[in-house]
Order: C-alpha cells, then structure tokens, then sequence
C-alpha cells in the first residue's frame, strides 16, 4: 500500500483526535475575541494549506460575518508592501511551519500589530514559534508528498477556529466528521474501481462551489501532482463564463454536488455539460444527485447532519473530499506511478 | 479577419480614450476620498473582469497599501451572507452590466452602506444604475464572445481609479502604455507564427506572479475559450507546491517574464522548467528574458517605462496581454476554429 493510502486511512483517528484535545489556544481566542471580534481575517498559505485557507474563508465569512481574506504573499515578500485594517487577525497554516514565504508574511503581520494565529503539523516548527497562537493538527507525520490528512485536519482545526470566534457550530456536530469519513472508507474498492475506468485520463475539469469550493482546488491538486493529470479546477459560475467551451465529448468533469444553497446552480451546470456530452462525475450522495445527469457518481456514503441555522452543507466539505483523495491515489497506482514521490517535488517547497 | 482579432488591434484607440476624456466621476471620487481613503476595497467580478479585478488587488495593495478582497459572489448570492468593514468601497466590474450575480452582490453593498464604484462598458446597464459612481470603459460594443479590449480597457480604468484614491502613478506615464500596444500589434505575424507551431496543443500552463499574475488567467481564459485548450493557471509558487509534477518532456508552460520584483522567481522557475525538459515559452522583452533558458519567446517589443518609486513591472500588464491575445486568436483560427463563437457560450453570462 502506497504511503498516500495509508495516511488517507488514517483520518479518522487524526480527525478524532483534533475533537477530544483540549487546546489552551482554543480557550485564549476565546477569552481573546469574546468582546470585539477580529473586523477581518486575513489568511496565508501556499499549496494544499492554501485550499484550506479557501474553505476558510466560506466558513468564516458565512458564519461568522467576519470579511476573510486570503493575502497574496508577493505583495508582502517581493513587493514590500503590507497593510492590514486596524483589527484584523492574521492566520498562517503550513504542514511544515517551514514555508519561507508563509512566514515572512506572519512576521510582517505581527510587525504592524496584528494578533497572529499559526496553523501547523509541527510545534516545535517556525511558524509554530513565531505565531501569537498555534493551533496544532496533530495528525502525525505526513510522508506522502501529496498532503491528505494534513488538509482534512487543517480543516477540522479552521471549524474549530471559527467556534472559538463565535460560529456558534456545535462540537456533537463536529463528532460525525470522523465517523462519516470511517464510513467512507470502507467503500474505498468502488473508488478504485472507477479510478480503473479512467486509467488514461490526461486532463480533467474539477468544479465546486460555496463552502466546497476549495475541495475542487484540492481534487485538481491530488489529480496534477500523483497523476499527471491537467486538472483545471472551477467555481460552477466562473466555468460558465468562458472555460466550458473547451469540454468537448467525453471530457471529464467532476462535479461536487452537495446539498443545501449551492444545489440547484449546481444541477443547472450538470444539466447542460449533459447538453454538450461531456463525462460528468458527480461528487455527492445518492439522495442530492438522484435527479442528475452524470456518467458515474464517487458516492458519499453518509449523508452529514444539517445543524439548524447553518446552510445544508456546513458539514460536507471533509467527507467530500474523501473519495477525491482515494481516486487520485488509485488513478496514480493504474497509471504506474508512484503517488508518494512525484517527479519534481518534495515535501517541503521554498517560494518567496 | 475575425471579430476578435479586429477588436484587438482596436486596443491603441480604446486606451487613448480611456487617457484623454475628462472623467467627472474620477474627480468627485478624488474628492470623496482625499481626506479619508477607503480602509479596504471589494470587487466583485466573474470572468474576463474577475482577472481585471484580481490585477487590482495587486495595484491597489501595491501602490496605495489598501487591503484589497475579491468577493466570493456566492456568499451574498447563495449563502445570503455579507459583511464588510466600515469604510470599504465595493467595486463592481462587469463589460455588459448585466451579470445578475455581480449586480446582486453590489444591491447586497449598498444596502449596508458600501460606497460603490461600477467599471462597466455600458453606461445604460443595471451595473451604471445601481452604482453611486460609474467609470465606463468606453471600447465601444464588443462583438467577439471573448473578451479583449474590454480587458485592457477595464485595466486602464483601473490605474485611473487608483489616481484618484492617490496611487501617485502620472497619467503622463499611463500614456506610454497604448503606444507600446501600437507597437505590439505591428508584430503580429511573429505572433501568428509561433501559435502555428502550436496548432495540435490540447492542454498547457500559464504562470506569472504579482501585477502581471491576473494576466495567466486571461491568457488561459482565451486558451480554454477560443482554441478548447485545457489550459491551467498558477502563480509561480503555487505551481512549484505541487503541480509542477506534472509537467513532462515537452508539456507547454507560458511564463510571464517582466522585469521587477517577480523577475528572481520567475528566473528560478524557468530554469527548473528547463531541468524537465518542459517547453517553456517566454512572454517578454528581450532584455528580461536574455539570460533565461525558453524553446520560444512572445516578445515584448517596448520595454515599459519604471516610473521612480514604483516596482519597475507596474506598467507592463497591458503590453504583456497583447501577445497573448493575438496568441490565443491565431491557434483558434491555426486549429480551424471560430474564435469569435466559441461553442457553449454567449456574450452575457447569467450566473447565481
């Protein structure tokens, strides 16, 4: 089994443990934020993390109201300029905490005053040092070049994050991230299977949208670097605009397809990929992609709770993003590569 | 000759427009904000303007060190959701006015007190309605379903509105840019032969960082809109975090080479590209790109002017799309296809 597998598998208990830690930092934010709120929060990252940092920004602004921004770290590290409203709170995440460019940003935040959050797999890490707080994600070394429990627990911990600045989301209700990602994998072999199906795939269109959006970047992201594949990743709504002249017959299109406010856009676009014939897969459970027009679906086996107040897919985006990683692993295998080295990269990048 | 490339080579003309009609709303924007300038600047766009709005955030972050978001439409739209700091201009970018989303989104500001700044190429528009102030882009009507001169033009409007919140940049400067265009389009047939070159492409990467970083999503916007190439979009970083990897022997990757802050990295690409064997072709001036190893060069044929003070690429973005442009409308025609009517799309996109 490759080292990718086997850390997808570990989730679960990653996952878990994120939800029985006590964490002090948590319980400072807390403390911190209960009578003024950060007015903005500012988020950097590169990679994976940075997808993270995308379903961060859903999440924040959606449910707290809170303006989230994710920073163009050139504009700090290569342009000398960085300028925060008076108030914003600065969040850094990286697996490593060794990204050169993540940090010099997290240093320049605090410089001109912003409190600073670090997210990160390592404590004793520079980011881990340098932040005012750290919120650690526990999920053990990480071998595989392409990060997959990393991303599942960098997105438990921004879940976390948010209650901490008031989302209101309950920690029961976090409890059945674990379990539907448990069940998720139990049903790795249809994901293979259909994995084998699109052995020589070369390029591919991955499309999400709201609090999913993120996972299309992180599908075309496990897709490009353990596979090869050109993935392209799309907002349902920016692919409408131009992009979606390119799918001819038989291109590949995956689609998130979660409940709740994203739906019926989503329904309109599979509609009409159906038009131009291309080969549309859908990523979602049988009950919201019953009436949809797809070749084959990357079933979600466990439909997430729908806490009242909160939009119909708050909980949707980890299980989701499960039987993405496990294709792009599989793909890998019945492709001959190697999904735990690819060519070119390693786990640490150093970008300014 | 397509309506494309006829709209192109209108560029030298629309931008002399842009530069020398008097615009009241400039004035009274200059006004409104001379004493107090906004704390934080929104815009709001999809497409071709979404790529004019991601070159702002860079322009107004660099050069007047206001923290500068892309709305993510959806949480107004969808998730029924916005806040924004007090103080904050939204900024509404859209060619036909029309965009149902981006409309909604700017309704959404106002309504909690936003002052609002629609950019738009129709004065009639919902978009000039509904926004305190309008800066037309002036291209006149754009008949090519892909964007060109409205591009550019919202471009120039956009270092316009950056003089009235005080970017210091000198219109004097901003006049070197339609002649450099004027300059570009007289090499056309250089253009024409390289796209010939690459008439049986399916699928490439486009790369640039900082101001010129909007331009690889314009220039991968027309790849995937008038020649169906499965183009994809990265900042030279985040192309090194991953999908790098799957760049082999001869996979076609267009750079961004402007001179400035970004050159370094850019340079440390280029050469790492080169190591893989990848076809990296330079989008240049001669002298940026002298040291740097390519299979071919788009050439810049007039460096831009670096106005003191200023990061020496401040004003290359426009010069820098043209050949790109010119590019994407030769390989269409090259691979027998109809840049003008790309399959799938019209004109006005309406999108949730």
């Amino acid at each position: 089994m490759s080292l990718m597998l086997s850390e997808i598998s570990q989730q679960p208990a990653v996952l878990d443990g994120i939800l029985s830690r006590p964490s002090e930092a948590l319980a400072r934010l807390r403390g911190h934020f209960a009578r003024r709120p950060p007015t903005m929060i500012a988020i950097v990252a590169r990679g994976t993390s940075d997808n993270a940092a995308l379903f961060a920004r859903y999440l924040f602004e959606i449910t707290l109201g809170i303006p989230t921004m994710l920073a163009a770290p050139s504009v700090s590290t290569l342009y000398r300029k960085l300028s925060l409203p008076p108030g914003t709170l600065a969040v850094g995440i990286s697996q490593s905490g060794e990204s050169t460019d993540i940090n010099a940003y997290m240093e320049d935040a605090k410089r001109i005053g912003a409190p600073t959050v670090g997210i990160t797999n390592d404590g004793s890490s520079t980011l881990a040092t340098l932040a005012d707080e750290v919120l650690l994600t526990g999920a053990g070394t990480e071998s595989s070049v392409a990060a997959t429990k990393t991303y599942t627990a960098q997105i438990l911990t921004l879940y976390r994050l948010s209650q901490s600045l008031g989302s209101g989301i309950g920690t029961d209700e976090l409890r059945a991230i674990p379990d539907a990602v448990e069940a998720q994998l139990r049903h790795e072999a249809e994901v293979r299977q259909i994995a084998d199906e699109y052995r020589d795939m070369t390029h591919a269109a991955v499309i999400a949208r709201g609090l999913n959006y993120a996972n299309c970047f992180e599908f075309a992201l496990k897709l490009m670097e353990t596979s090869y594949v050109a993935a392209s990743a799309f907002s349902g709504a920016d692919f409408a605009h131009g992009p979606i002249a390119m799918v001819d017959e038989g291109f590949p299109v995956f689609v998130f397809t979660p409940p709740g406010p994203t739906a019926p856009e989503t329904a309109r676009l599979l509609r009409r990929l159906a038009g131009s014939r291309a080969d549309a897969i859908a990523i979602g459970t049988e009950a919201a992609t019953s009436d949809l027009p797809f070749s084959h679906r990357m079933q979600i086996f466990r439909a997430m709770p729908e806490p009242a107040g909160f939009p119909a897919d708050l909980l949707t985006p980890i299980p989701s993003i499960i039987p993405a990683q496990l294709f792009a692993a599989h793909l890998a295998t019945c492709k001959g590569l190697d999904p735990d080295h690819p060519r070119m990269l390693t786990k640490v990048t150093q970008t300014m």
